[in-house]
């Protein structure tokens, strides 16, 4: 039997789309057969891949987190508080520029399976455990420089302003208000948040 | 021919399941089917209250907006801030009763359909600016007893506050951590908005 062909520039494609439609249709709302024909990728080729549609989304949710850790890094800013905004404008960027903006795909995966179990929920919650763990350490950084309040720990700082976000996009999404996203990070971190 | 019957009982039994399915399922993997099919109603009798899964989901969202708005002025607690905490707390334990814990159905639909245009939009926006105005008004009487901060807008003050919920619901299912939620909406409330 011929060894399936594998290629590094299918399986990325096929991720990229991934985060489009689960993030933008769901998690049910997105079939394998819409997956296949947007990709332009038969069924056979896909299981070389991936052994289902959940290990696929699973690993489109590692995709996805890996880029978000990536912006982290790359975020630009003389000091740790500049570089969260930095990050956040970057990304509501992101989201003002697509045609069918969809907000966090681990967030609404989070919300819309929930209940499920197994690899997916494996995979939102490690995803989320990278992002967070980034942040928290550029809070540290941000209270070691006497930036922010020190009365709350940086982890607890950091989940109030990873929700702060997430809300702030799920409103984004009704009222495509991105001024009033950035003004709420704005007030949460340099007003609320400040030594 | 015969006028069709109806009775406010179905309606509300339709709806009641429709908060139930669309915050678990999301639009996309609702279909009417599984509505009429659980619900025990024939597919033309539904027509009789909704004349489409859109308008079912939109009046859905009026139904579950008015729902929040009750709790809101049922809130006990000697202070507007004291009520603030009661109504999470309200919240998040009928979360916990539920067998499969789904987010906010405004915040799931609105991260969903987000793209969507027409009657279920806007009704996601209605149910969104009644139920903000009600806090508003909690943060206006909270200002007014220099329980909070005055250094930012009541409304301003409202969008940090239930942007926070939204996000800490989202964190909750994935990690089922209640104990966390009520940490984050405290330390917001009476550590960082505090006068």
């Amino acid at each position: 039997m011929a060894r399936p062909r594998r290629s590094e520039a299918t399986r990325e494609t096929l991720l990229a789309l991934g985060v489009k439609l689960f993030a933008s249709q769901g998690y049910h709302g997105t079939g394998l057969k819409q997956i296949l024909d947007e990709a332009g990728v038969p069924k056979g080729s896909f299981y070389n891949y991936f052994s289902s549609k959940e290990n696929f989304c699973a690993e489109t949710v590692s995709y996805y987190s890996e880029f978000l850790q990536h912006r982290i890094v790359q975020a630009e800013g003389d000091t740790p508080v500049a570089k969260l905004l930095d990050i956040h404008r970057g990304l509501l960027t992101l989201l003002q520029q697509q045609d069918t903006p969809s907000g966090c795909l681990l967030g609404s995966l989070a919300s819309e399976t929930g209940a499920a179990q197994g690899q997916l929920q494996t995979a939102i919650c490690e995803g989320f455990t990278a992002w967070i763990a980034r942040y928290v350490t550029l809070f540290e950084q941000a209270q070691a420089q006497g930036l922010l309040r020190d009365d709350l720990s940086a982890v607890d700082l950091t989940h109030i302003y990873i929700n702060q976000w997430h809300g702030a996009i799920e409103q984004y999404l009704l009222d495509r208000d991105g001024a009033r996203v950035m003004t709420s990070m704005e007030q949460v971190l340099t007003i609320l948040m400040r030594a």
